[in-house]
């Protein structure tokens, strides 16, 4: 079976999908979580095998290490599914309803997305994870793994499809594995089969998927985002949310990436916070390089994403001018300000055209379970369909329901009769 | 100034209008309404320029009509500006609170989507209605209309920048007016400075806009609309259910093209729909043509949108068979089942995987208006942003706010602090 003729029967088993019931999914799930329980011998052997030839062609250590599958590791991706059962159904939750006249009325509501594409690098923890999202969901979907977990990617997937299965036979076509590069670029063009892709992997990974599809694509690339300490900030505050935001876990991508600090505010708050991210390399602007040694910033620098122990540091003159320059700069995924002024905050939150912005906090909350999302499917910077942290509504799509009892239009056109239109509990 | 220039400076205002209050915005609004009232005279005179170029260039009557302005149809411009005014702003309309922790706290909230780029056709009122709607919502727009009425549209254009512009100078460059052809070309490039194109006019003028950008489009392509006559139909309803959704207004884009009748009231109701069609060129399948006189229906025909008095007609033998006829040829716009019985319609409802969704009631019903959302931005079929008719909402994207007091995620990460997740009113 080709990769169009995949896509094809993930769509058509993707009808069916929409009209299972949660008690028929989530008993799906459940025999995932047991299949996989009870199979762990068997994905760890599958397992090694990835290992044996990572170590023969000289994969990464970090690589390496996110290939790693664990009798822990399994307990865990068993506790995740379990964790999905728990998530409540979004799917046929009403989002509006309203009487368009007697008898006649609108009901908009969830309903699943319908076929997902998912490209993901190493991890095979992932297949597990976005398969049973989407299965909770009522979405088909098309799995690409990394060619490096080939032998872990399949025997996963064998048991996930085979025990969903056994609960409702049209899993059988709704979860799909693709395992070749060359397949990957077939399915970026089954726009009319795919309604969303979801890259999950390194910002070059994203970007290739972003640039090479008309199917929507949910993620991010970049995480560039920034902390404004603010003329009027708590300073002490201001150096511990820098210190978190930068230090506490550097390599991700709402791990603050700029800094910029009130000219009023730097001489007092630039040494302290110096200080505080001893062995954090600085590449400041002139104004700052005047108040603490920093490597000199050039203009790359205000749109690098490091996720390391690196920091550009500016000086700027006005709030105004630290929206600009994260409006300008930043990647629209996370960015803070530390300061005591409400005003200023009120500004700063209305004016950064970012997914997320906080006041006060620390950048590193930008995340769906943080949210209290339950899941996080991903983390968007887009402005269409989901953005910021994306739980499960973001396999969803809405769909209007009109129930009636022979209503016509023709009474409505020529004026006979008209619209209510009340709004309903 | 390029088009590359135009767009940047729609992205830089956007920034500004996302800040805008609503009393801001709708004194904008009252100022160009009142300019175009007193500007009637200049706008009928600049509509004459393209109603004699029309003429020269012998452009078909149907275009000339929808091109030509008039005194009332000015009126009714100013008219629908007003109403725009009196729609609730979505800007800063909160979506959902949440406490995560004691003093922290997660808001999400409507934003302006930033730049929308537009192309329509011919109407020189659809540039009034589409500016004045992403006035309305804060963003920044790109306006290219079609070159027959290019006199109209430049003048309707300035006016409407002028008027905005003295109630805020973001105004100036958030409104941007794009000429020839060769410029939408440049402008579907621009992903990112443009958030979302909305084409406004023909099918063939929608698919080419789809299928040459990366920016997200709303909009559909094609209207191919079913009604199903199921076996436990009210007969009598069903006939007039037909009658209302393919003749009421044969040309738009939620009338039906194809018929699906089940093959126990098929026998019944077959001769009364036909008779209450008369005039409607009928093309059938086999079974239906041996109850009824109709062509024969080839295979073309159940993907067509005839948007005329022709309407393709199946016998089939049972409500599946409707539902997958409906999502294999249908375009997932806007569908009817006509049946007494619940359990029938339910599975309809959940079964057809389309935008709207009706049970004994007309699909012409599928409107923004007739749905009470105000304003109609446009009807899409895309299951990302938005689906069915769209509303003022359609132009709106979202926005996570977190509100803290020095909150910093290490105690989160080391165990030592917990996340409370409670919703908040």
């Amino acid at each position: 079976m080709g990769v169009t003729e995949q896509a094809q029967a993930a769509r058509r088993a993707s009808y069916r999908l929409a009209t299972l019931s949660t008690a028929v999914k989530d008993r799906a799930l459940e025999l995932v979580a047991k299949a996989i329980e009870s199979h762990a011998r068997e994905i760890l052997a599958e397992n090694l095998k990835d290992q044996q030839e990572a170590r023969r062609q000289g994969l990464g250590e970090a690589l390496f290490k996110r290939l790693l599958l664990s009798e822990d590791k399994i307990a865990q991706m068993v506790a995740s599914v379990r964790d999905v059962i728990r998530l409540p159904d979004p799917v046929g939750r009403r989002l509006q309803a309203r009487e368009l006249d007697d008898g006649l009325t609108l009901t908009q509501v969830r309903v699943p997305i319908g076929v997902v594409g998912v490209i993901f690098e190493s991890r095979p923890d992932a297949l597990v994870q976005i398969s049973t999202l989407a299965l909770k969901s009522g979405n088909a979907v098309i799995l690409k793994g990394g060619s490096e977990a080939l032998h872990s990617n399949r025997v996963l997937f064998n048991l996930i499809r085979q025990a969903a299965e056994s609960a409702d036979p049209a899993f059988r076509e709704a979860l799909q594995l693709v395992e070749t590069r060359e397949h990957i670029r077939e399915l970026l063009q089954l726009d009319s089969l795919i309604d969303l892709m979801i890259p999950r992997g390194s910002n070059e990974l994203v970007k290739s998927i972003q640039e090479n599809t008309r199917i929507p694509v949910l993620g991010h690339s970049e995480g560039v985002c920034h902390l404004y300490v603010d003329r009027d900030a708590d300073l002490d505050m201001a150096v511990e949310l820098g210190f978190d935001a930068k230090c506490q876990y550097p390599a991700v991508c709402n791990a603050i990436e700029t800094l910029l600090v009130h000219a009023d505010a730097a001489a007092e708050y630039l040494p302290r916070m110096a200080a505080r991210l001893k062995g954090v390399e600085l590449r400041g602007d002139e104004r700052t390089r005047r108040i603490i040694p920093a490597r000199e910033a050039t203009a790359a620098d205000w749109r690098a994403e490091y996720n390391d122990l690196i920091l550009a540091v500016a000086v700027v003159d006005s709030l105004e001018q630290a929206i600009e320059h994260i409006n300008t700069c930043g990647s629209h995924h996370t960015d803070a300000i530390a300061t005591r002024n409400p005003a200023a905050a009120r500004r700063f939150l209305a004016g950064v055209d970012s997914a997320s912005v906080m006041w006060n906090c620390s950048t590193r909350f930008a995340d769906g379970y943080r949210y209290g999302l339950g899941a996080e499917v991903g983390i968007s910077t887009g402005k269409v369909h989901a953005r910021g942290p994306v739980g499960l509504e973001g396999l969803t799509s809405t769909k209007y329901l009109v129930e009636g009892h022979g209503h016509l239009v023709a009474g409505y056109a020529d004026g006979s009769r008209r619209f209510t239109h009340k709004d309903l509990p």
